[in-house]
This record gives C-alpha cells, sequence and structure tokens, in this order.
C-alpha cells in the first residue's frame, strides 16, 4: 500500500518545506515523520493509506494518477490534522512509538500545528487547479474535502461524547464510525474519481466503496487497540478502554451478552476512576465474550460490500485489483 | 459598523442550522451567539466587523456586495475558529460576558468545536459559485481564504512563543501582528474586491489597506487589554499580562524606556508565577513609561497608512466613506 508514499512526500514537501515561521513548521514536519524533535531528517512517515487510495482510484477510474496528487496530499493532511488533534483530546502521549506533538510542545502550540495542517489541506486541493483539472471539479473537489472533514470532527465529537455512556448501541457506533473513519475515506476515493472525469454516478458508487471501507479499516483498529500488539501497534493497550472509549468489543459486549459478564461490565464503566486492574478484568471479559470474532466477521462483512460494489463497476481492471488489494490489507494489518 | 450583522447571521444560519449531530453543533451557535448553553435562543453575535469590511469592500470595488456574502461568512468564520481555540490556549474562562466554549464542554470538544466551524467556512467561500462569481475567482478566494488562515495561525503560534521570551522587539511584535490579526483584514477586503471582479492591482492594494487596518486594531486590542473597561470589553484586564503576553504596551516599556522601571519589569517577568501584586505593578509601571501614547501614536499612523492608500484608488465614493467610517471606528472602540 505504500506504493505511492514517496511521491505523496515529496509533494507534501513542496508545499511545506521552506515555510515560516520554524516555531509552527518544525511541529509539522516532525508530525509527518520527516524530523525528529531536533530538526534531523528522519523517515518517520505513516502508512499513507487514504492517499494510496485516492491516486489508485483516479487511474481505475480512468484518469492519470499523478494528476490526483494534489487531493491525496490533502486527504493525507486532514488525516494528520485530525491525529494532531485527536492526541490532544484523549491525552495519547505516544503515537507510533513517538512522543505526540502535544507532549513535546504543549497543547497550546500542537492546537495550531493541527490548525495549519488543515489550512494546508485546503490549500493542497484548490492546486488541482494547476495539474490542470477543470475549474468546476476543482471547487466540487474543494467542497467535498470540506464536507468529508466536518463529517469526521461531528464523528470525533460522538467519539468523545460516548465516553460518558453506557448506551452506545451498534447503529449509533455505526453512524458514529461512518462519520469518523469512513468519511475521508470516502472523500479519497471520490476525489481519486472526480479527478478521472469519472461520472456523477461512478464518482458517489466509488465514495461509498470508500465508506465501506474506512468503517472496515476503523473496526480493525478498534480490535488493535484490545488485542494488537503494543511494539507493532505502537500505542499502549487498554488506553482506549480506560478512556471508556466505545469501540466495537465494548458496543458487542453491554449489548449482545447478558448475565453476569453483563452486570460486571456495567458495575466496572460505573466507577468514577478505572484501574489497571479493571481495565485487565473488562479485557479478559471481551475476550470471553466472543467480541473478537464477532468484530472480525463485521469488519470483513463491510469489506465484502465494498468489493462487491467494486464489482459492478466499469473500472480499468489493472488499477481495479490494486484496489481489492489493498482493501485486504486494511483488515490484515496489525498496525 | 454592525450594519450588515442580520444579513450575515442570516447567511451563517442557512449553512449551520439543521445539522447533526447537537452535540457539536450546539457548541458552535452557542459560540456564534445565537444559543445559550442550554440551547435557548439569544442575541450575543459578536461585531462582525470583517465581514463588513469584505461586503462594504465589494460595493467600493463597483460590485454587488450580496454576491460577496459567502465571502463575509467565510472570513467571520475563519475569526470564530480562532476564538475558539485562542480561548482554550490562553485558558480564557469567558469571551463577552460568557463562559468560553471549553469552559462549558470541556477542552477535547471544544477544539472540535473550532475545527467544524474552520471546515464551515471553506465550505461557504466556495458557495460563491452559487452566486454567479466566475469560476476562477472562486478558486481563488478558496487560495487566499486558507493562504490568510495559515497566516493566522503562525502569527497565533509566534504569538504563545512570545510569552516565554524577553527579547521581543518591535518589529518582532510588528511581525506576529501582521499575520495574528493582519492577514484576516486582509483576506476580508481582498475577497470582497475580487468578488466584485477588481483587477489584480485594485485587490492586493485594498488587502493591503485591510492588512494596515488590521495592525491598528490589534494594537487597540492590546490597549484595551491593559486599560479596557472590564464591564465594556468582557475580559479581565490583566489576564495578558499575567500571561506575559507582548502586548505593544509590554513590548514598548521592556525596549523602550531605561533605567530602573525597566530593571523592574525584567526583573518581574523573571518570576516563575506572577501574582496580584506583579500583575498590578506592571500596569502601573506600562502607566508611568507612556506606552499609552504610544501606542495610541501607533494605532493612528497605521490606520492613516490605510486611509491614504485608500484615498489613491478608484472607488465608489459613498462605500469608500463608508470603509473610512469603519476604519476610524476601530481606533475609538471600547470592546
Amino acid at each position: 500500500m505504500a506504493r505511492y508514499r514517496r511521491e505523496l512526500e515529496q509533494y507534501l514537501r513542496s508545499l511545506v518545506s521552506a515555510q515560516e515561521p520554524p516555531q509552527l513548521y518544525r511541529m509539522v514536519r516532525y508530525h509527518l515523520g520527516w524530523e525528529d524533535a531536533d530538526g534531523r531528517p528522519v523517515d518517520a512517515g505513516g502508512k499513507a493509506l487514504r492517499s494510496s487510495f485516492c491516486l489508485l482510484t483516479c487511474e481505475a477510474a480512468g484518469g492519470d494518477r499523478w494528476q490526483a496528487l494534489p487531493a491525496a496530499a490533502a486527504v493525507e493532511l486532514v488525516h494528520n490534522f485530525s491525529l494532531v488533534h485527536d492526541d490532544i483530546q484523549d491525552g495519547d502521549a505516544e503515537r507510533h512509538h513517538r512522543p505526540a506533538v502535544w507532549k513535546l510542545w504543549g497543547e497550546a502550540q500542537a492546537i495550531n500545528a493541527g490548525d495549519a495542517i488543515l489550512a494546508l489541506a485546503h490549500l493542497a486541493v484548490l492546486k488541482l487547479a494547476e495539474e490542470g483539472v477543470r475549474e468546476t471539479a476543482v471547487i466540487e473537489a474543494g467542497r467535498v474535502l470540506s464536507e468529508r472533514t466536518l463529517e469526521m470532527v461531528e464523528g470525533q465529537t460522538l467519539d468523545i461524547s460516548f465516553e460518558e455512556r453506557l448506551d452506545v448501541d451498534l447503529p449509533a457506533y455505526t453512524e458514529m464510525i461512518e462519520r469518523k473513519s469512513g468519511a475521508l475515506f470516502d472523500c479519497a476515493l471520490h476525489l481519486g474519481a472526480l479527478v478521472a472525469g469519472a461520472d456523477a454516478a461512478l464518482v458517489r458508487r466509488l465514495g461509498n466503496v470508500g465508506r465501506s471501507l474506512g468503517t472496515a479499516f476503523q473496526i480493525r483498529d478498534d480490535m488493535l487497540s484490545v488485542w494488537g500488539d503494543e511494539s507493532v501497534t505502537g500505542k499502549p493497550r487498554g488506553a482506549d478502554i480506560r478512556r471508556r472509549k466505545k469501540s466495537l468489543p465494548v458496543v458487542y459486549a453491554l449489548n449482545e451478552t447478558k448475565g453476569a459478564l453483563r452486570d460486571d461490565l456495567r458495575a466496572i464503566y460505573a466507577k468514577p476512576e478505572l484501574t489497571d486492574a479493571d481495565v485487565a478484568l473488562i479485557a479478559r471479559d471481551l475476550e470471553e465474550t466472543g467480541a473478537r470474532d464477532y468484530c472480525a466477521r463485521l469488519a470483513s462483512e463491510r469489506k465484502d460490500v465494498a468489493l462487491a460494489e467494486l464489482d459492478q463497476l466499469m473500472l480499468r481492471p489493472g488499477p481495479a485489483n490494486e484496489l481489492r488489494e489493498a482493501a485486504e490489507f486494511l483488515l490484515e494489518r496489525e498496525f
């Protein structure tokens, strides 16, 4: 999946590199994985999943994938803006084995870093005009980017509000992750197809494929947060449980199990503060409920919906196949 | 100046009103001054200064001011996004006599409220296309909005970084406020002229007029933060001093005064924590240095630069006069 990472990074660097003041852009370059905290070059960038989907979709829909680079960069920047702010909101001190931006430069400056990355995303998407994309499509791309960003923030708001609730059921959870994670994957594929000049129906259907993939991605993320290998995910296991996140394993256990186990869980969540022992107990209970199989099945169903939709579309076979492989990777990944 | 407030609010409401989930949009409506914390209607909106400048400039440059409404709304939204995040960053518990968003809903959700308002701003500006603005100009408007937003975040980053420094001189201060406050006023006038179809030189010069006005506005703001009437400004006097903000009165006192007074100030700022007595002492010292006259003179000079530039431009006399009156208001305002 990381096959376009180099080209993407090169493009992103052209947007960010010479900017002033250093107080702001050193945070941006650090978060994007190009520099360590002291400004020395490193190679610690993310998976560039969403941008790869954007470029592949452009090609699959008959376009030139490099024409979609500004859109792919914009999607990647929106994703990274959300990570910087999420880490502040969740109090997560680490991301991918490195201190979070707020941990190094404080919350106030980290808010600025996120805000700047979001502004850069909007600058990036309008650069489609420089790639010869017709103006109507550029404006539409900017509109879709903003709308999906807004949806993502709506999802993030729900996610945080769920921490205080015990009554989050599967429909509420699904609505939340469709916005929090589905919307930006939708955006990635939608913009790729739009740049390719696909007709409105194909653009919309590819966006929907992206939305299904994004929800599958998030379910996998939820699984990794409970059962993942910390040394691979770079995120302490149990952190989400402690923060009372209503991840899918927890939603399942609170809604679909009965009797003592469920009462147990509810009693623990009713406590004002969760201890290490509580977190361990919840993790063990989740194991016993069969939540892991349930999550894996749901993620797989979502992916299958996406692939079935993909099969019905008129696409270039080569890149369409790569899209399928990328979709499979979403559910196999360990980080 | 508030003459277009009603039309602006009506337009903003059309963008925000029916949105879901309520957890997010109640914060947005509260911050925009349309609702109290319980969702009951109130009328507590801001001065809508920047959007008024945008609409007036459109008219002065020969356009139809209502065509610029999406741009004016976008500028107002960017301004409000920055206020929501600023209050978190500065730990300001009140704004305009009301609790800040973070004080009511917590920092994590307030970050979301700001992020959403910024995304709405980018949605708004692209709606210029629906008002019949030609597509090249719509894309340019989106680009300028993002660029000026980025500049504003750069200025905010500098402003926060200055809190830890004693060596902030007038050039450093000026660079900071040109970005933090000048850039968005620049944007307001620039977009107004762009929508009017003015030529590139006129658009740029009106943007520069805006930038000068924005810096004059900020100097007045700095004065009000030290000498303003709390019951009018809605902001506790001395809060900026306590946070070691390098407002212009402080920059003047640290750089332009000599002897005991300056040593005094530097000794106080060297303390790890400022007490009420320290803040009172600094405020008294600032009074004695002549900082007030200095600030008033500098603000007035900036305004005069703007008005002199305005006099050289080919504009409709009526709205150009209103622009002049609005510029005067910036320096007379008490809140």
